[in-house]
């Protein structure tokens, strides 16, 4: 099995790589680039107190990933600093970028971020995307892909790997799709139809959200839950900086908690879901209105302007979320919740009913629940920084296909 | 913070130890030590050949671990083998052992086992402990130690650690019992009163039989949830061969996952948790019997006997439990579900309606859910376990101690 691109380093930046000389090697470039990428621009001297080496020996780690085109010097540090000047070094700009993109029910979308985590190209593309089979589908994803890397290209990046975030669930071969309800994709090794040429992984949006929170959100803690929704509910569950992905790989579907055991059928066969009390669908139904193709539009704006129906329908959703997020709560005991993704957009109506069923729920202080800042703009995000963490955990095997 | 002792070293055996030429040596101290525990009697050319290390660098290894005392050399092995006969290896039955303890609502028990996960010395006293303050609780705890650990001495074995096993929630210090409800504990920090002279662990005995599960299990997978109770309903949650501990150190509460949203009020400030539903004395309640101290042999006794009241009473807190790890299993996709604690002891009552439960509430395959062979054994032989894997996975710091 390939291991997914993204998947967290369980001890730490290159960690999981052999327990050798070479091995230590690697591990050692890797806290090279992670102390950049944190810190720069950042002098030689600062690099190696930082990580615990000489200096000595971080210069030739540096050397190497300077030739690698991965870090570059940014010429002598401005003078008024004390000691013998260094030069500063930066992750360069022009070195291996993330392909991120992203099949959503009504668009697709791509970018590609570089090393130093700037947002370098995108483009997206509306349309419904329901019912389409995969191939049509992935064939404009293509497209989209091909015109983010031209683009990139241009600026004298190249890409170092693609990952994809799909509003279903994935195989733990990060290839396949298993099931993706509101497509009505099921079983597609979208390995199979992507371009090829350099590494793929696909994942379920939820996850590349919340990878996307606990990277780039505003002092995420390394334990919370994640919940995003596009037309179902999804959750990621992130433990220690990584992903809980499960047997199967699918871990986080809280849409599928019971919350009322005796409620209505659920397509997942069972009865009282989550998704049947707080799925964007289910609460549309229960504010009295069609589905809509901009269906967190029409709910958020209904409810600004202070429709009645709407705003209850939202406030029930809330409270079902804080029944289904108590047991969450009680089972994983997360430092906080996240609500992310399309979810976040409606916050303002669900959070107040959802923030008072968990603390009616707890005796003590109630599990802190906040609003992604990177709202619908997680996945993607996710999905392209997913490609550029992997570099900074591992720059020795991006360098050897650089060379 | 201190690690708790029996905390999985996510990326294998050492792997937590520092990254250095002096980190690497005791990492491969403890990969030595895993292949002969795993193995043994074993020759150092089937070590070498088994962890990848040279014939010359895995008899310097045991060398040293003789030395310590961890390891012993049984002898030439027996003729006829091919090849020039090597000395088998074995760890030692003389070396450090693993104290395990356990505080029970109605019991107290210790025993000593040895590098080889032989239980060498037991002693146990029953009586409620319920309602009792913790110092003369630990006082009688402390005499069975005491007993245990010099019938352990006689036999040329020294105390490596100890851990204990509470029914309550255990802060992340592994000393402090935050809450125990069915000892009426909270806030007891047992290192002060606890026998000092070596390494304390602390834990939720749902955490240390979801270990014993997991080291002495039959086939027990890497991915599980593990239910079990006294009068409480806990979990443990292992993800990859670890515990999934939460922020707090509280994850795990199974029991206060609302099953009927609307259900009774539940100590917990929660309404329709499970444990109302499954909860021993919920049951009780339920056949219209009175706690008694021995309730699940009171309920497995009556339910046997073909009382029907009983067994109805069983089977709701199976469908309940069906609901609640529903929810569990679509939050954590474990590869199964083991029943363990006093909770195996109704398994035979409580699992054809838990099954069907999950099963009716599941589109696919539904989890497989085994019971423990371990039963109410499991949180004993996991505490004194989990001090015996501490030494194998950092042999190192055992031998400073021991020279």
């Amino acid at each position: 099995m390939t291991a997914p691109l993204h998947e967290a380093h369980p001890a730490g930046p290159g960690r999981a790589l052999p327990d050798t000389q070479q091995g230590m090697r690697r591990r050692n470039l890797a806290r090279v680039m992670h102390a950049v990428s944190a810190e720069g621009p950042i002098s030689r001297a600062a690099v190696a107190s930082r990580i615990g080496l000489t200096r000595a020996a971080v210069s030739t780690l540096v050397d190497e990933l300077i030739r690698s085109g991965l870090l570059e010097e940014l010429g002598p540090e401005r003078p008024g600093r004390v000691g013998r000047p260094g030069s500063a070094l930066a992750v360069s700009g022009r070195g291996p970028a993330g392909i991120g993109a992203e099949v959503g029910v009504d668009h697709l979308a791509v970018c590609a971020v570089d090393l130093g985590g700037r947002t370098r190209s995108r483009a997206v593309r509306h349309g419904l995307n329901r019912g389409r089979s995969p191939r049509p589908v992935v064939e404009e994803l293509t497209e989209l892909i091909r015109r983010v890397v031209a683009e990139a290209e241009g600026e004298g990046l190249w890409p170092a790997g693609l990952a994809v975030a799909v509003p279903g669930l994935v195989a733990r071969d990060a290839r396949t799709v298993v099931r993706a309800p509101n497509l009505d994709w099921q079983d597609t090794d979208l390995g199979d139809l992507l371009p090829s040429g350099f590494p793929l992984t696909v994942d379920n949006e939820a996850n590349f959200g919340a990878l996307a929170e606990l990277w780039l959100g505003d002092g995420t803690p390394r334990d919370f839950l994640h919940v995003s929704a596009e037309i179902g509910i999804g959750a990621a569950v992130v433990v220690d900086g990584g992903l809980l992905r499960g047997t199967r790989g699918f871990a986080g579907e809280l849409g599928h908690v019971p919350v009322r055991p005796d409620g209505p059928e659920c397509a997942c066969g069972g009865r009282g879901c989550l998704e049947q009390y707080a799925g964007e669908e289910a609460v549309l139904r229960a504010a009295g209105l069609e589905p809509d193709e901009d269906r967190v539009g029409l709910l958020a704006g209904r409810a600004a302007e202070g429709d009645e129906d709407v705003r209850r329908a939202l406030r029930d959703a809330g409270t079902a979320l804080g029944v289904a997020l108590t047991g969450a709560v009680n089972l994983l005991d997360p430092e906080s919740v996240v609500l992310g993704g399309e979810l976040s957009g409606l916050a303002p109506w669900l959070l107040p009913s959802l923030r008072d069923e968990l603390a009616r729920r707890t005796a003590g202080p109630a599990c802190p629940v906040s609003v992604s800042r990177l709202g619908p703009e997680g996945p993607l995000l996710g999905a392209a920084h997913s490609v550029v963490r992997a570099v900074l955990d591992d720059p020795a095997s991006v360098a050897e296909r650089a060379a």
